[in-house]
């Protein structure tokens, strides 16, 4: 008798990939296609449609009992995303409707980041973990709580804004319109924020230097790696930040381990030693030397996509 | 037919209120006895069953069902109580068990501001809320977070201790070792803090002048609510603290509402004003105008063994 089967949509700034996925994670039919470049709303979903319809063929339409579908600002309480910054369309679309409708298969939406936490507890390094909190360190900061073996929703399904806790008080503008929130230090866009900030207010040799003000987080990444000393020093004040925000984290949810995501989580002990260290050293007693670190090991190009069908079962 | 019933105890620094409940929240059978002034836990224990035995057999021994107990540090995984600093006992004490072997009813521990929350969510002002956050401003700040109908305890038991959030980098030197934590601000004791800190750095005309370096929270509550215009400034100050530190408690739990509990709450708006004004302030968008700010409205000498009886069931 064959498994059935769900249908996961990952719903990116720039690309939409999707893939038919069986229980253990193994996914039988993928494909991708761009988010922008369509007048509405309901074109992106004609456009959908067509390059999904055919991989639903293929992989047995009878067997795929459901979609999860992760997205920026998606809601899991209405199936509707929200002032979304980071997608083409405008005000509230009611995601979960128009997918049901064009799949005729029940539709559920949560943000990227709890789509992360979830693909991490069913298919990857948080199999077996009941308290856990994925942490996805990409262009923003994202966070998916997952407590008592659930997702941590709030009230409203907006809960887990990691990225939007404030770290200094009237620090850096954020793209949300308050000033110092985390995400502007600990993120792709932080990091090249606090180069561009020192390289103007310092003198320190260093190849970052050469980028002439128009220095990528890659760079930045590679530099630490490369050795260089004020990349080096980004990467250890980028993670005093994360550390000590992590150790508020942990006063208030107590979490067996903190999953890292996403380009900058690339990194690696570069930034997530210090982030762990300014952690310890922040933490009540009580939870010192207990959480993991640990990193995704879901293959990147399906991570998302696993995250999305997670969320169907 | 009788009802079941529960037995609640209520452990605090000083004194230890017991009660026998019923499913509606009524106290049927109550008592207290001090919890300082035995020699061993064992003593104090053979003394706690001598003054509840009685109300055991008054209710009918038959009918109580459970026990739940509410005491600070105390673990709802291990049943026990770990270096509570506010308890004549060191180390870790398995109270649990010794409750057990003495009422030989099957025992849960939490600790009181976890009580609290169940409390309220059963006879209180949070009743048929699923996502909220009770918040206990008394001689430290105690916090307990009901997640999806469901206490959060962590992975360990030690979830919420928003006391111990850093709220100022290298702030005033906390109990717990650390500097800058929520409850050297926010609490009597924070509030007392600034009274005299203020006091000597500062020349305002204000009566706790006349309390020479002895300030209590009372007194200063009092001369807020008379007027006082530093004491004001004193209430303001802690509830933009406060406020400050429930946004970033909103963007990681989005609760729909936060109760505040305990003697530092009673000051009211002069302190709860300030805070939600702050609070809101500091919210992201998705957030603002939701959260609901209420007091507990369960009685003051009964809430704490209501909240315990409330594990029990």
């Amino acid at each position: 008798m064959q498994q059935s089967l769900v249908l996961g949509i990952d719903i990116g700034g720039t690309n939409t990939a999707f893939g038919i996925v069986d229980h253990r994670g193994r996914i039988l039919e993928k494909g991708s296609m761009p988010t922008v470049g369509f007048d509405t709303v309901a074109a992106y979903i004609a456009a959908l449609r067509n390059e999904i319809m055919p991989l639903l063929d293929k992989a047995g339409r009878q067997w795929v009992t459901a979609c999860g579908v992760g997205a920026p600002n998606a809601n899991f309480y209405t199936g509707e995303i929200v002032q979304a910054a980071n997608l083409p369309w405008k005000g509230t679309i009611p995601l979960a409707k128009l997918l049901q409708e064009a799949f005729h298969l029940p539709v559920k939406v949560t943000n990227d980041a709890n789509a992360a936490a979830l693909g991490e507890m069913m298919y990857g390094v948080a199999k077996g973990l009941k308290d856990f909190v994925v942490v996805t360190l990409g262009t923003g900061v994202g966070s998916g709580f997952v407590v008592n073996g659930a997702l941590m929703y709030g009230h409203d399904g907006f809960a887990g804004e990691l990225g939007h806790v404030n770290v200094v008080r009237n620090g850096r503008p954020c793209g949300c319109g308050r000033k110092g929130c985390l995400e502007m230090y600990a993120s792709a866009t932080g990091i090249v924020y606090t180069a561009k900030e020192w390289l103007t207010q310092r003198s320190d040799d260093s190849v970052l230097r050469q980028c002439a003000g128009e220095v990528t987080a890659k760079q930045i990444q590679e530099a630490a790696e490369a050795g260089d000393s004020l990349a080096l020093e980004i990467m250890s004040y980028t993670g005093r930040i994360l550390g000590e925000t992590l150790a508020d984290v942990v006063a208030i949810t107590s979490p067996s381990a903190i999953i890292f995501f996403g380009g900058l989580a690339k990194a690696g002990e570069l930034l997530l030693g210090p982030a762990r260290s300014h952690m310890e050293q922040n933490l009540l007693h009580v939870y010192r030397n207990k959480i993991a670190f640990l990193y995704s090991d879901l293959p990147d190009a399906d991570a998302a996509v696993l995250g999305a069908s997670a969320l169907a079962w």
